[in-house]
């Protein structure tokens, strides 16, 4: 029999943990971003990426992995700059959103309540920004696609849409990476306050966390984020699909040579998740990563492992080769609020 | 601002909640086994599939594949027979282990108390079974592999031991696959005691549930019961490790072929899970199955997917291959207590 | 210094010996079939296998492999029935083809001289039939692909067509395969009168020849001749086109279950070639293969590769799966002269 | 019927043109290097590379593949330097050997002819040198591998040895590169005289030839000529061996990194063949490229294919990825006699 340690918690101390039990986020679930050349981008997502349109509407196109269960993983809106508008994430409970909104009050960080119905297909959502200014959505209740389009409707039901072979055809959205100035401090917040567990980090010569890697689900990152180079504030690095195999990821290569969109950097493998990589830059000038590989993370007391000056490389790219500069230091802007 | 329903709870209703949330586990750990011909088995396992030992222990070899960081997810004992001897789960949280103790109490289910120390590299377990009398054990603590042989240490910290490219070498261990007589009341189980959650099922022309697959993490299933087509009572079907690729898929076959193993089934694809697969018999009797491919849940409120007489045969095998007959009747026993 | 035997040749001897080697065949251009539905066929060849249509020509259908450098590899006819119409293979050499032409009026062989134009992209050629009656054409000139469609024109001069990643996009044409009565006779006709080198063979228990493959080029074959295991003559067994990975095939085994065309036999590897492969049915009837793997023969003094009751299972499956019966018995008509 | 053209040739004539025919190379047969560190280059060509080692006598060590049908593609002469020391090529016939004695004679190109049974493996051979200074050797027989280690016997007949998968296993040898400075002039010696015949060429904005690759066989280079941009003299730039997949090149790139063998470039696509690629330095200093992909030339007309400063980059890497600079100023040394 077990030692049984008593706990003994008062109905307050049980409320709160309860409610810390609670509160809590299921998984990364779209980007929004908006396109100066929304004609060019929605040829590269469709037919370079192969990405499904799920609806146009308006200024607005949503689209999707073809097996992405939701309406859309990515919304595009027509505008005459590139920027990252709202990142999404999907709360585990309806419960589980009061309970931010909560939290959020308590703390005084200002919010939004959206109600639903408001944003094509999603319910209600609380809109926030991160301690770096990142705009984050928080939300329970999102339409799943249905396909009506008889060329992308499967006969199996565990595709929400054929696999059609189409572009680079990812097989789901992945995760976003945003870079920072203060990688630590951003990442304690998502961790405490959001539970978005610190998976591995990156530390330099003068102990400076270059990057940190995060994920509430077992995948190794969901968000990631980096140090930016110039210290020049936030901006958004990149949008990640994700593909089978590394014979898809050399497909994709050679789709993007033929199709004239330019691979910044890749094939590499990144030694700290494992995955293989490319990153090209998409029409409106957003960068798009495409992968595949790399680890599931199962155990519930993960210790973020820590990749030091010595290591850093590897982790960077274990194959060797390096990175641009670019990579370093360009990324798109975020809508200011 | 929402529409917070106030959420009145008694102490005991919170009590009672918070121990439901707390009482939680996190993905499977392990499976033991006994093998007939421990020396072929150990040659298959180590030469054939590429698995790391990590000890040989009187009777017992501990194995894992190269990125599972626990000190084991295979165990192999000398025996007489070829048996299922249990399948390890581990909880979330030491006090987790703590509530399933107190649950299975409640429900009068018997089980044992296992010290720590008792079984290799992993701490205080819980031992009971399944109403179809599958062996389970619930576990917090587990060693984590440290490579000391310089032949597998790699200089990337997240490989806990080198990638050698020896045999099959899959990235991890995934999942077990049982067959029981009455698939429906088994799982129901599953999911209402333990909060393995239903994600896909078969049901044949009568409404006989032919299979279902369960899991409690992103992975499409940790566990799957299949119907015993002889309804001749439990049996172990096989267990199973991931690939990353359909090409390591093809370049396991090659391996299997050139070592005289035989693959009693594949290549084929299941639609339901989208795994790509083969199933080889071992030396000593036990079905493996190799895959790669398939797909991730992360929808916190995932509605299990039905697949009835006219999409089950693609459920099984989406590119019409069909299974020998072994594969509904064929499986190893479970040790019985 | 060499011990040089002196070559003395008569003048007739070296006419004769300079005839022999200037008498060759380059290798298989091209295959031409009857289909009984156009339209599906047509569907099939272009949106499902992702071949390039040059042109379409009343009756006639142009077809070509993505990196194929010739006008067509494949010509579909719209007619009543599905048949073989004929096998195109490349001479060495305008001379060649004229000393082709010598020798079969000297073998009383019956032929046909088809003056260029007549046919669509090729020049003169000589028709005439094998013992078991497939209908060959040899021809020194054919027109190369020139892309004119700025949708597949590609950047690069290696690329007579961009690769546009749609369908299961073979790179190449690569081989036909034949169904006849006696394997070893139509083997040697071959080998001796068009000097395409005979690469390996598989007897039966009765030391009766069951099939043999043939090449001019480096590859494994071009032309496949199997024993009709029903005896009723000479049957159109399958075209086949060339992949460039394992996963790619995969890739076309997902591609075919989405778009309800059967894969008769597949994924398995021939032991002999080393190909893996799939069979499919395409909408008129007629077979097709689409493969990636096997071996090149670069020995000039090449011995055929004998397969023994012993090894044949392993030459037709390495990986184990037995052939639909229909493998051995079912094949498309030859159109009759 | 054919307008033959009448060939009237004189005695002579024909005795030259027959000897041009029957004076043919075959393909490239092995590479011989002198290293100046044994130990760690047999242990980076048999436990990272995979080759299998056929016997080593003395200073020599011979290597193959596992689907190369000879004694050896690849030998290894312990040495204080590392060197190209010989290239073999096969010969379509006993008589062509003589024949080419002869015509090295009628051209005042010194020669060596050596002795069957001086060379392990190798019948009589000629060594000559290119303009350039290559050394070369022509031969007619070489022994077959015949495996006799049960480790390595394979009971397919098509498998010299099996494939063990040990390593990065390429399937066979592939072809040599060097570096010269006038690309142009050599090109012509080996189409010229020795009937090798040239594929594709890369020009500069000068219009100098930076690059051109020539093949016997079907495949696309059996070798390349690049030009030292340092202009100093001959260099042997590498050798290659053939994979079956852009999977298998991934997983090599991971064997590498785990191994400590530094890629100093890609993976990448060469535009020109369709190579996917990478390069890696082996222990002694030698470059060896690993690769798959590429395409095939069947024609007997074959055009070489022009790539100009407006393509050439694209013919370098269609990725996109620049070389390193050392990609095109290193090389070991050749042996001077």
């Amino acid at each position: 029999m077990s030692k049984i340690i008593e706990n003994v918690r008062s109905e307050k101390m049980m409320q709160e943990e309860l409610e810390n039990q609670l509160r809590s986020i299921a998984h990364i679930g779209h980007v929004e971003i908006s396109v100066s050349n929304m004609e060019k981008s929605l040829w590269f997502y469709t037919e370079v990426m192969g990405l499904v349109l799920t609806e146009q509407d308006g200024d607005y196109a949503y689209l999707r992995a073809w097996q992405d269960f939701d309406h859309h993983t990515l919304v595009l809106k027509a505008a005459n700059d590139s920027k990252l508008l709202r990142m999404g994430w999907r709360v585990s409970s309806l419960e589980s959103l009061q309970l931010f909104e909560k939290q959020l009050g308590k703390m005084n960080i200002p919010f939004e309540w959206v109600e639903g119905g408001k944003k094509k297909a999603v319910g209600d959502a609380i809109h926030f920004n991160s301690p770096a200014g990142l705009p984050i959505e928080l939300y329970w209740e999102k339409e799943l696609f249905i396909a009506t389009d008889p060329n992308i409707m499967s006969k199996l039901p565990s595709h929400p849409s054929k696999y059609t072979g189409k572009g680079v055809s990812p097989r789901r959205f992945d995760h976003v990476n945003i870079m920072v100035n203060d990688v630590k401090k951003e990442q304690e917040w998502w961790t405490e306050l959001l539970g978005i567990h610190h998976r591995y980090y990156i530390q330099n010569e003068e102990d400076v966390r270059l990057g940190s890697w995060l994920s509430r689900t077992n995948v190794a990152h969901e968000i990631a984020l980096m140090r930016n180079s110039k210290q020049n504030g936030t901006l958004f690095h990149h949008l990640a699909y994700y593909l089978d195999s590394a014979d898809e990821l050399i497909r994709a290569c050679n789709l993007m040579a033929e199709n004239d969109i330019e691979i910044e950097w890749g094939p590499g493998k990144h030694g700290t998740s494992g995955a293989q990589f490319i990153y090209v830059i998409e029409p409106s000038g957003h960068r798009v990563e495409i992968w595949t590989g790399g680890f599931l993370i199962f155990s519930p007391d993960w210790e973020a492992i820590r990749w030091d000056p010595g290591s850093g490389d590897l982790g960077l790219n274990m194959w060797g080769g390096k990175a641009p500069d670019t990579y370093f230091t360009y990324g798109t802007e975020l809508e200011k609020k």
